[in-house]
């Protein structure tokens, strides 16, 4: 985990660097100069006898006893000068800003091992290499521009893309983004992506930690630490946007007519995020809109009110908000809403959106920002677009919202749209703290996108009626393949998953007592004939034993029968269960209908397993298709409950199945609280 | 339409000018003086004798002969004023700013009215009231900024909305957007966007006019019109985008069971957009990207090349490109390639994305472009990403992407993300007539959204079959409300649309006599009994004459059988076809498969009667449903030019028939070329 020495260093040296700052070495001593960081600051160098008026060392053994290395030089000088370090400078904490390790050849990586394994034995950390560096309350280890303003309830940041992270930097920025630490952590040698959180979850508190999160990461190497840490951070309080770059490639694989092989690598990423309760962006500003997002009090209903000045925008941000399910309700008529009016200037309108016109002042504004707070109990947040045809100054606009922002308890979202023509009011808005959004649909699918995003779930393992040492027992018992039926029926038996029941009989009386056992409808099936149907071998709604013993006796007369087989009558609407093991993440679920629905819509929700009961529900309940399983049209639908327990059971049972690596129940047949497994495959590999 | 006084006044005064230029009046004329309008300029003031060393009038009567008025004085003086103008100074252009007439009150809506009146005798032009003014080569008619720099070969730009117009410049401008004429038509009184386009289409110069036009709409007043010429312009080479704003508040109303009422008016806009062929947006941001998009050559193919110095970035636009349906093929391994890898430094990829580091320099990325321009000759287009982490000057870089975007054919998109770090880079980038595409992922989805749009239909009415004076005929002999069965027969025979026929027979010669008429496979069924299926009185499948004999003389023995009904046997796939009338619009189709396919799943696709064979397929090919209707999994599918053909019928039919404001084919059944439409419902207002 990242240490003291790499946080809050007594000093730091810079190792490589250069009077030019145009090379990394240069620039990166300057930003910690000149972003006033207050311990020791050395340089090595060994041309120059002094950089930047900063005291220079021509070889590292020069160095006194040093907190952190930042080093800036050739890969393969690396793992002698790390070596020299932690051995005998003490240096616990390594910065490696150099390129030319494991992305670029074998020789690198061995270096990059070394590295590692030296940092390691002194229980030193190891960020990078072939990273910018970090940034921190205490000093600006990167050698990139633009740094940001540093603000400790701002944004914390983990990066596993050095130039990425720029950019993202600079998409947040004129938004008015703030950021506490950045870290770029490049190749992950030592640590990752996994272990910032790691970091940023056991240390967090409240009072004084970021409470918002930035990731950008191209890879997850462990899925479950990620898991942990995102989901725990969540569950404090504070608020995580990711991107999780590289879907299509994914996403772009051969489809297989396989329902359980169709997760691919993504979907198991999609399934993470919201079983963490990250929001899942696809592209820089949506990051950093949705980072802006979270610096605002959580939206507690999805009631907005839209106040604009301008009708257009407010239009659009309706359009916008109502396609992802927010709402922006009229409101009620009452003597309030009449007072308000009256405050407004002719024309205005009070319905939702609140337009107050291109004439309206600050002093409606405030009026209006106060209704919505105070009186209009049914909205939830308000968003305001005030922008500038030129004419008159928004100064005080502006500093009323700003004003309101601080002080209501409803998040109030700004939309100021004139970024040039009141560029400076716009950036004194911003520069007192606040956050802007210039365009109001970018915003608007943003906060659907937050709003519609789940908590993190909880991680109980369900385990009522899982028989844990009987699905070992029959796993270890199987060989690698697909499972045969018994063993497949045992194993879903363990975990209490119903399952078309089925027995062979050969006597008329034994086919009564299968009957009590299977229970009634029943199927009836000659066993022998090769087409059966032709024949008239197969007897559907058998309701009672006397047509249990006259369906026995014609069939047993059919030529080529030698036995009956009789089993449960499933009907119903069609589903499927499906699941496949992702290295490292596990299983990924699926449920959906079967047939059609999963082939030509894709209509298919996913999960991690092991689930929890919300989260199983959610996964029906996103289905397309929810309004069919629900009920639809006088046909009868399937208890949600109940689908949503056998989900469940199934993602328990493979916690402790790791050997199954595809599994396929379709269809399962429901009607009601009656959900019955018809078919299943599970293919083992150990 | 509009007249040359309007675009090339050879005198403007403006009625209600001011020395303070917070005002509209002040600030348009300081606007006209700034932007060094050549013509004679006047000011009308009561008050002041100098406005902004303007000669200035007392009164509009003292005024000399004028081209153009500019009215920002209160409305009631308005209607006056015009009446003066055109009269007695031979004005025949009026741009007026002021507001409070139709949006406001009755009275406003009559002194409206009266200037509509005034300048129609004049055979002149008003653009407004209550808007922001014109942007045209020779002037700034706007009362507010920014005035963007004008560029006859940049985009024209027509808003219904003048702080929307303003909104949207703003989001433009810092993109790199040019504007050649921008009008913002206010209330639309005389002169709308409609009628903005009319002038665009009949004075379209390949060679001189803007190739790219923007529209902002909240309502389309005369689709008819606005179809015509926009589909016009794009046929003459033009590239439109559109915003049409309010689309929840239709897309909210409640859903109709019936499914040709699920027709919105927002379904019309959506039909009409995509007839035309304009691209159509949803916010400001998109609207100006796509704007941005179409000053590049069009993309021919759906091959792109990723360039970049930053690994995240292009994984984001490959994945936001490939969702969209554009592709980011492997380049083949030739000799061009190896040598090209030659070029670039070691870890570089030339695979696609092509990534030649952060350390990839001018010569490099030249090379690269001219490989992909030259050699690699499935490349379509190619996006550049380059930003700084702010060490090196990109001075250089951005020169030779310049450059190359002005000399090769292929169109070269670029993103130069560091707009903070080489901020004064991007604005010579820009300044140089370039645009820029800040974000990769905006520009994925502009990309693929302006690839899929379709181009415009063409004119023609298919009418081959289609028999409009027994159209006529039966429509008129029709009563208001849902037509009686034979009625529709009728009219579905006139328009050859394939019905299932059936004929009521009492003998069983006149059964045989039926059959041959209607051929095989049959449908026969008792006439009489109310539970037909339950006396057997139903016999699926006939398919000869000797099994009609044999089941005409075993149905008649039926109890209370009468005769039988003979009907053709449909049966496939379940198709449906709907239509409903829009006030203004005229019809909108739409097709699906049936039953939940368009109820739950929402699968339908629409188009606006009189529909073409292209019009037609694309809405079946955009249908999720497209790989069923298309044969699925052994499962015969539909011959699509027989459905297309049905739906093209039908919609040249509805063109003749205005008075049908509701049809609803449900459902059709198809199996290969053989489609029957089994029941119809049609309802009539006249």
């Amino acid at each position: 985990m990242l240490n003291k020495q790499l946080l809050s260093p007594k000093s730091i040296a810079v190792i490589g660097a250069s009077n030019d700052v145009s090379k990394p070495g240069g620039k990166i001593l300057l930003n910690l100069q000149e972003h006033k960081y207050k311990g020791k600051l050395y340089a090595v160098n060994p041309r120059d006898p002094e950089i930047q008026g900063i005291k220079t060392f021509a070889k590292v053994d020069e160095l006194p006893m040093i907190d952190l290395a930042i080093l800036a030089i050739p890969a393969k000088l690396c793992p002698q000068t790390v070596e020299i370090l932690a051995h005998t400078k003490k240096t616990k904490a390594f910065i490696v800003i150099s390129a030319g390790f494991s992305e670029e050849s074998e020789q690198g990586a061995e270096w990059e091992r070394q590295m590692v394994e030296t940092v390691k034995s002194v229980g030193g950390v190891l960020i990078g290499p072939n990273c910018i560096g970090a940034l921190t309350p205490e000093y600006a280890g990167v050698f990139t521009s633009p740094i940001p303003k540093f603000d400790p309830k701002g944004c914390d940041f983990v990066s596993g893309s050095g130039a990425t992270a720029v950019f993202i930097m600079e998409s947040g920025i004129p938004k008015g983004l703030h950021f506490a630490n950045v870290f770029s952590v490049g190749n992950s040698a030592q640590i990752g992506v996994e272990e910032v959180l790691e970091y940023w979850d056991k240390t967090y508190d409240p009072e004084t930690s970021a409470p918002v999160k930035m990731l950008y990461v191209e890879s997850i190497h462990n899925p479950d630490k990620f898991l942990w840490h995102a989901s725990s951070l969540i569950r404090k309080g504070c608020k995580i946007a990711g991107i999780k770059a590289g879907s299509s490639e994914a996403g772009s694989r051969a489809a297989s007519s396989h329902t359980g092989a169709m997760t691919s690598s993504d979907s198991a990423v999609e399934a993470l995020f919201r079983k963490a309760g990250i929001v899942r962006c696809y592209g820089r500003e949506e990051l950093t809109t949705v980072a802006s997002i979270f610096m605002f009090e959580e939206l507690k209903g999805k009631n907005m009110a839209i106040i604009t000045h301008a009708g257009g925008p407010a239009v659009m941000l309706t359009d916008a908000l109502e396609d992802g399910g927010l709402r922006i309700p009229r409101l009620p008529d009452t003597k309030v809403k009449a007072a308000l009016k009256d405050k407004l200037f002719p024309g205005s309108s009070v319905e939702n959106p609140i337009d107050f016109l291109a004439t309206g002042n600050a002093e409606q504004l405030g009026a209006i920002i106060d209704a919505c707070e105070n009186d209009f109990d049914d909205i939830d947040g308000m968003a305001v677009i005030f922008g500038s045809p030129g004419l008159q100054p928004v100064t005080d606009v502006y500093k009323v919202l700003s004003d309101k922002m601080k002080t209501c308890k409803k998040p109030i979202y700004p939309i100021l749209p004139s970024v040039i023509n009141v560029q400076k009011d716009v950036a004194y808005f911003i520069s007192s703290g606040n956050v802007n959004f210039p365009d109001e649909v970018l915003l608007g699918r943003a906060l659907t996108k937050v709003y519609r995003t789940p908590k993190p779930s909880d991680e109980n393992i369900y385990l009522e009626g899982v028989d844990v040492a009987e699905i070992r027992r029959v796993v270890e018992s199987c060989e690698n393949g697909y499972m045969p039926p018994e063993k497949i029926h045992a194993l879903l038996k363990a975990a209490s998953i119903p399952f078309a029941q089925e027995r062979v009989v050969q006597s008329v009386d034994e086919a009564a007592e299968a009957a009590k056992e299977l229970g009634f409808p029943l199927v009836m099936k000659v066993v022998g004939p090769v087409h059966k149907t032709e024949v008239g071998g197969v007897s559907l709604n058998i309701r009672d034993e006397d047509m249990v013993r006259k369906e026995f006796a014609r069939l047993m007369k059919i030529k080529g029968t030698t036995a009956v087989l009789m089993a449960e009558q499933a009907e119903g609407i069609e589903l499927f269960i499906g699941a496949s093991y992702q290295d490292k993440f596990g299983h990924v679920m699926l449920c959906g209908m079967g047939g059609i629905f999963v082939e030509v819509f894709k209509d298919v929700t996913s999960g991690l397993a092991p689930l929890t009961f919300p989260e199983a529900h959610s996964m029906i309940r996103n289905l397309k298709a929810y309004k069919i399983i629900n009920g639809y049209r006088g046909m009868e639908g399937v208890d949600k409950d109940k689908f949503a327990e056998i989900i469940v059971r199934l993602s328990s049972m493979l916690r402790f199945a790791v050997e199954i690596k595809e599994m396929d129940l379709n269809p399962l047949l429901g009607k009601g609280d009656r959900i019955l497994a018809v078919d299943a495959r599970i293919r083992i590999e150990k």
